[in-house]
């Protein structure tokens, strides 16, 4: 059997080598597991944010183990996953916390789940705060490797999975109410409004939309990409994740607008 | 055939996802293909320092797929290309905006060249505004798979590639004005004043120099290495890629100078 | 025989493209070896930073080749290493200035030692400033390659290599005062004090703990992990490496103390 690649994504950053020792402990279980970095960069303790991250790029990569960390309650109860989702042969690793649960949902929902947590894979002896090394990591290794899902843990119930609940827009009568999910390195803007809700509310491709933050108002044009109006412009667009989002050509949107992650956005129709 | 090697090159950063959905999209087609990530650290849509970069490090990577994307115009009509070079089988794959072109010259010019916007190896739905994971990257994939290039879109003609100046130091009686290409982590200051330079101007190794900037003006040795000067010393020096560059011993010499990229320098020979 | 993998650690960050192409070397020569980034975000010069992150990171990576540059004195007459350690067929590659040394004492010592400074490997010509290019990692990937040490370079003593000193805790009657050997991503403090040392200190798993800073005394739990205090509270326990070190449940402990690497901690019982 072929080994299996591994995408890998968490809140470690750059500056540490977390992230590089899990990739040590990888490469020392499957030695030929090719491992696939998605961002080590989610903000720290950010299980929403990776979340969102996660369910975004699954989609895009091989099928295959993917292993998530973002884990503020390591060392807590809260327990550790492997989780096989039904539409691909993926399976999801990382903790208990609502991180994988967006990501599995895009994937069909729960074919099987284990809980890692007291793993014959885990390293010994096992450190209290760092279950990215300990846990995770040699659990993703051996299931690349080949290993059943079932040896990996103690089987439990879907149900019993924690979710996490993503915001979602108030759509009203000539407004709508939307929420920052995040902000990129180019300062766009997404929102939680996603291209399915459209239909229901007033905004339309190609009209003007007045866009209010805390900081003021401002008018947009609802464009299809950045060139579609002139540098130094706002405009609304449908990101390439199929979010609404908010965009300066060639600026920077979310300074222009003095809005962070969580911040609250209303949309009307304008002119 | 054996997958080649695509290196990879953008200014995406490491908060976000995006190289990393890119590297995902490449396992997707070429499960063989090596990655190996130059840098993601270029400023945000710097064109210019991109190609400065890539041109200065594809002569020490393997003859391969060469994938770079510092795209400010994505979703504009600004072609997207992959350029066969003369020199070796290395094939480029990026925007049409010059970040190609100082790296197409140093590897031989044009052999053949394909606008690849439309291409049949692209993913579909295509997004307005992140062709790297649409374009670019399933471009460099299947080219490193082993597709021919005239199957990844329409020839076009090598005179039609968008160039870019890099910028010139002015070399003038008794002075030279340069101008600061790039300051790195140790704040080195490289400078567009290269080795080939030297013998029209004033400046000899093992002489003073006198370095004028907005700040003032100081004296540095011209030597061969950082330990050629106490530490905290001032020194122009020839860096690893034959650019001239100022560093200060175990400092900063940016910092110290007070220079950013695209500043201006005075050198003269002192003493 | 096979190609083996080469583990990577730097204070090269990832601005710059210093990383990327000491991994084309290496891509170029050893076209099969497996490079895995430890990190390269070590403070730049950090040279006992790097030193302490190597020698906790390495006991979890492949035995193979490692490959470490932090070098202040680059272009000084500095030697430049290759060591093969006895404990496993482990060879480390880097500059001869101690960051090697923690290491290579804690893989058993020394087997073997060269100086490649002038090895028949080196990439020609030779730089002043970037030995991480022209030397570390072609050394590094013809061995992973294969290469027998021998020829590498020229034999030298083992008891030639620089070494350096961690620093280490003052154990008195009733306090320890203690070193910040690091801070992390997530403001976590791992001091010098180890779990080794405990036996000779009053502190003890369980029972309360003072701890004084230039910004004054606050109380702290000795526990197991972060989950064992309320949020916001800080705790001492023994981090995944075996040194003590302070937190704050979901906080920030080194934010909250003002403390910076090699700044002073006293610790006592209290209570």
């Amino acid at each position: 059997v072929a080994t299996r690649p591994i995408t890998f994504l968490s809140d470690y950053g750059y500056e540490d080598e977390f992230a590089g020792v899990c990739r040590a402990v990888i490469a020392r279980i499957a030695p030929d597991a090719r491992v696939i970095d998605l961002t080590h960069g989610i903000e720290r303790h950010a299980v929403e944010r990776g979340a969102v991250v996660l369910a975004n790029a699954l989609p895009y990569a091989p099928a295959g183990i993917h292993l998530a960390v973002v884990d503020p309650g390591v060392g807590s109860p809260r327990r550790a996953l492997a989780v096989r989702a039904t539409s691909e042969d993926r399976v999801l690793v990382g903790p208990d916390n609502g991180l994988l649960w967006p990501a599995i949902e895009r994937l069909g929902g729960v074919a099987q789940a284990v809980d890692v947590s007291l793993s014959a894979f885990r390293l010994e002896p096992i450190s209290a705060t760092f279950h990215g090394r300990d846990v995770f990591a040699p659990v993703a290794a051996h299931l690349a490797g080949g290993a059943a899902l079932a040896d990996a843990g103690e089987q439990i119930g879907a149900e019993s999975l924690t979710r996490i609940e993503i915001p979602q827009p108030s759509i009203e009568e000539g407004r709508v109410v939307a929420h920052v999910v995040s902000v990129d390195r180019y300062g766009n803007v997404a929102l939680d409004l996603a291209e399915r809700h459209l239909p229901e509310t007033d905004l339309r491709l190609g009209r003007p939309v007045s866009v209010e933050t805390a900081a003021g108002t401002r008018s947009a044009a609802f464009a299809l990409t950045f060139a579609d109006v002139p540098a130094g412009d706002l405009l609304l667009y449908l990101d390439s994740y199929g979010s609404l989002a908010l965009a300066v050509n060639r600026g920077d949107a979310a300074g222009d607008l003095g809005i962070d992650p969580g911040g609250e956005v209303v949309l009307r129709p304008a002119g």
